[in-house]
């Protein structure tokens, strides 16, 4: 009934302790049993650290040991496929860190190579699974703000920490590949996974660092249903982490603040040198603390879905088909920030068909109605068209 | 010392309300002596509302009463020019409304009209006056926040009250002439009215309404500096009025609020019939008031810099040229959003040239820095790139 | 139409800077005429400050000047009764900043002197003019949240910026006399006028300055209708000067923040040195300036009910007799705080009575009804009570 | 390394439901396996709701089952002492919900039976346990506000949803009981568990609802090192679940928010009937909805802490003796309110003691500094005392 399981970590930078940090956090019953990095002095350390059993150089030895079931992929990008490829050939659960690929042809291999060898395969996109994320998508689903319109997803900070993140070849691209893929799937989650995403407009620039990969982007994606959904990408913005979304629906609006502004204000004299949180630029003045990150920016729910996922044989909510299309989408964006022009997704779609979003006419006192609003009197005022001809204002009692 | 002015008030709907409420507003000294409406009635109840001396149906007659010596244009957008050329051959200031024409050549006329009278010309952008926007522009200005990177203007509403807003043959378009010249100038007060607007690209569609007007439009506006403005504009939000504006800077980071979270919070179980705020769509739940409207959404200011400006001979703060400007990027939007590119903006450009936002390499260590970070511990963690060889990550002490 | 006014400024400090900058602000058409100091340095900068025509040492010459109409008392609490008494004397309209006296005993003794006089009357308590307040008490007398139970009003900052303010003899006390009276005020509004402070329960201590004075309490203050007035002052907070109010009444609730969180965020790498909002601590980091601090703060529309009601022959919102009011309270407070028990507050009152609050029992299905919760099903589930029998659980179709 | 455990839970209301979520959730490696009613329809449907193996109505059967090793205690008040004494007696360890006892009294001989029993005894008092409340106090402790100088602590909400809570002989009281408990105990983390709380000034009435019991209170609590805490309770707050703490040091300043404002803002027409949060009167218009409420109420840290301290043989954060430090106090409130002054907490203090708030005294260019400020210009200017004579203002250089 309590089934738990035993991890092979590939990797040990920030995003490996974040995951460690979850899958050993709280009272979990899965643990990470041995962990793999190129180098042993890093192994080393990252074992003590969690208190991990074994460490190895050896993708090999990791992913065959016969006590793991299942490997997460914690590697830099240019090193996902080799690692999934490994673990697919050793049967185990293949559980990928974001993005899949550096492209959606490199996603679409793995993806492959994983439904070829019929393990389970798990997109690790926390993002779509911070807790917050997860209801607002449930109301969405469940009607409460009608069809959605337009999402807004915004995922800025300072830059990563690691220098092979800024490095086009390593990492498949600049801040598009390292934030737009969360901002992507976020938006995918409220339009609905079978609202295909049709084209793509984007802005891509380095303003501020010296590097080739675009440190800012901006793009939109125009959905089948009509709606669109926009995404802004920094890595020179000041402050701190700033993650939020807005969804727009004919008939409410979501805004969503992971980050900056979640409850928790803090004002200090500071020089004590504390931990705030991911990104944050200072320990004095007023800061915006975060209560419990791994459990706020979904890596909680995250694995808890993978796992009884596996343990059901149900498919996770975010697969690596969700990945590849993900990747889809970023080659589109790179493809239009170059062409200046909308430019189309390609990719497999398994998603079915979306509906335009809705739009019915609504007649009344011979009337096609425009808007209708409520007076302080009590009578109703409304804008409508009397069969093609002008606009009209007339009050209705 | 203290001059006061007597006012034509051209048109009587909810904008001249606005602007007369402020006029006749606190203890100010200038007053509205003739209203004009093409319609006797309305001018009659404006009159009796606010207490103004006389009301007529021509304007050639509020325009040339002896008594006046400034004319507000607070008409429907088609009939903006007209007014504009009648009191510029009156030899009276004029004020006119946002947006000053329906498109850049209705308003590069206006514009060469008042100039050739030799009057004075202000354009009634009262956004770009609101105390938090004059503040927050100042504090960019004077260098807060570095070099601009990226400037959000978000308005948002479900759609305005008269019919005529409806069609966009009077109103020379929909949601974007109504609401994106508002963000337009926003952002070029962000941006430094001397940075050129060079190019649009827009996405425009009709969502939700039965009418032929965009009721939806999202918007980028690359300037000189290479910075990005953009806009979003919807007659179809859900909770009231969303004005916000955001701003990125290399030094820092700006969030203004208008409406919906000012620091007022009410919850009500409700049935009182209060008026709440402009477009608040109901007076139960959690509602989120603005405490004098007239003040928060920058009347108050703008009409005091139209006229100091006018008694010391100065440029208002928001001229008619800049009026021409937010037109001709409007212009350039529908352009863009039918061709589906990125399109230039074409004006006759008066504002100078601004350098590209600076990107000044600096050397350490034998390494060009892109990302310095102070790890707990006291040392520096640096990333660098050595001549163009492979990106490092290196510990400084 | 638009009568004007020209008014003796006493005093030349922070207050009366505020005072000036609101009285020639905007349109504004009521103009300082001549400024009183002690030190002619002092007057002389006012004057060249504010465009004054004349500064004077001699109270007597300020208020019986024959061009002016009005006297603005503005200077330290110890120095009003004098002053008072010499406008009152002159026949001219009497405006006196807050609180109005240092004790109930002495601000009596000012308001028949004003009485006596028939002059004019005004208490300059600004916190309850700013536009959030004005609309906020406007709602609550309205009905909106129903029978007021609670008002909290806090206001902290890290203390005054003049001397005299420590010294408990010239001000009368500590941050009781100097915010307190704010508070006591502000929650007056929200209690209404005719709701007498029958007792009141303090805690004083000076836990952080090196002074007699208290620099923190808070207290309560019981109002005929049974509800509780509470605030909380301190000269030692840290992070900016906090303003808030909350109200909870049976049918709402109201939450106002009038300083640190007005929808205007920015956050700066700093160094600007620039001008941020009343006592701000920093220049750098999250910072939360407010776009128009006088008219923020209430002193634009405090003036504009000062003239007002000169000139219609009306009594202001704030009267000297709510001065007196405000002091009697605080009287209580500095005798709770010593005897640390409720004790009555001691005053002569105008006001009326307040009947408690309404507590209407209903019945339903037998039972007087304490909670109903409508359950998700449609059903209604009620906690009640059965002729004084034992509390039950009920579930209503 | 990761032992489970086995939980008989005794109680199946509201808090049960919270409790069992918890457990039962994410990759939880622990497990109710029985659970008491004293109804077996409740047992059942409880049993049935939570997937666990067995319910009884006999807590004898619960306590002693051999495969259980810790009791929850999760029932009305008046129940918790027998239960706690049968736990205890069966060698089990025991875990009781917030408040401990119906007195400090009851809670002393609970305390006292778990002692001499030498089991594990720990207090679930989950608001402690929140992620930010966690954070916010490590950060106080740190020294990142200095000291402590006043705490609020606010719960309010329309009322509890089961009718024994408002029987003041079941419960022990009305609002104080149910939810100043939680109040005093966040309190006692922020000001430190070793500083006694000294004395108490309570307020309680019965303003709105029909029963005995108190619906409101407000009360101070002096801590020996001289601060305030201060907290707020009320069973007729509109507008859902006000859950804030606010925390003035001499260095800092910390808000926090847990229910009502955490950064997920919805607004929704309504109409679909969707479980928004705890307490959430509405499912239309403006609502506040909280991502994963067990975990930001503090539900899952907490159960982590009671089960990792019985796995370490360390005592958990929350102890029972903590427990009866809250009844202690809350005892006090009520004498207090009765008596209308000051009254001394009466306890068995264990927690040594805690010197007063430091006020170390400052003297530059011969004066005491009182305040010190920098001016624009680079100058500072200080408020000081020149031998306890008369305070002076001086710029220095």
């Amino acid at each position: 009934m309590t089934q738990s399981h035993q991890i092979a970590m590939l990797g040990t930078g920030l995003i490996a302790d974040f995951y460690t940090m979850t899958l050993h956090g709280q009272r979990n019953r899965d643990r990470v049993a041995i962990v793999y990095s190129r180098t042993p002095e890093r192994g080393d350390a990252f074992k003590q650290r969690w208190g991990i059993a074994r460490s190895t150089t050896s993708i090999e030895e990791a992913v065959t040991d016969p006590g793991i079931d299942t490997v997460v992929v914690a590697l830099p990008n240019h090193l996902h496929e080799s690692a999934v490829a490994a673990a697919a050939a050793a049967g185990k659960s293949v559980l990928v860190t974001k993005p899949l690929g550096r492209s959606a042809e490199e996603a679409r291999r793995m993806l492959q190579c994983v439904e070829d060898a019929g393990v389970f395969g798990g997109y690790l996109e926390d993002l779509c699974y911070t807790p917050k994320t997860k209801k607002a998508v449930a109301s969405t689903r469940a009607g409460a703000i009608g069809d959605v319109l337009w999402v807004r997803s915004r995922e800025t900070h300072p830059g990563p920490h690691s220098a092979w993140f800024w490095d086009s070849t390593e990492a498949g691209g600049g801040a598009i590949v390292d934030l737009g893929c969360h901002c992507i799937e976020i938006i995918r989650n409220f339009m609905g996974k079978g609202n295909r995403p049709v084209e793509v407009m984007c802005w891509a620039d380095t303003l501020v660092h010296p590097i080739e990969a675009e440190d800012h982007a901006v793009a939109w994606v125009r959905f089948e249903s009509g709606a669109i959904g926009q995404f802004e990408v920094s890595w020179a913005f000041r402050g701190g982490m700033d993650l939020r979304d807005e969804v727009a629906g004919t008939e409410g609006t979501i805004w969503l603040n992971h980050f900056l502004r979640t409850g928790f204000e803090m004002f200090s004299t500071g020089g004590t040198g504390q931990y705030i949180a991911e990104k944050a630029e200072t320990d004095r003045g007023w800061m915006f603390p975060v209560g419990d990150e791994v459990s706020e920016l979904g890596y909680t729910d995250m694995f808890t879905d993978m796992f009884d996922s596996m343990e059901s044989g149900a498919e996770p909510s975010e697969t690596l088909y969700d990945g590849y299309v993900v990747n889809a989408v970023m080659d589109a964006c790179y493809r239009s920030a170059a062409a200046r022009t909308w430019v189309p997704v390609e990719l497999e779609w398994r998603g079915g068909s979306t509906p335009r979003i809705s739009r019915t006419e609504r007649a009344e006192d011979g009337l096609v109605i425009i808007k209708e609003e409520h007076l302080p009197d009590g009578r109703r005022k409304v804008i409508g068209r009397d069969s093609r001809g002008p606009l009209v204002d007339r009050i209705l009692t």
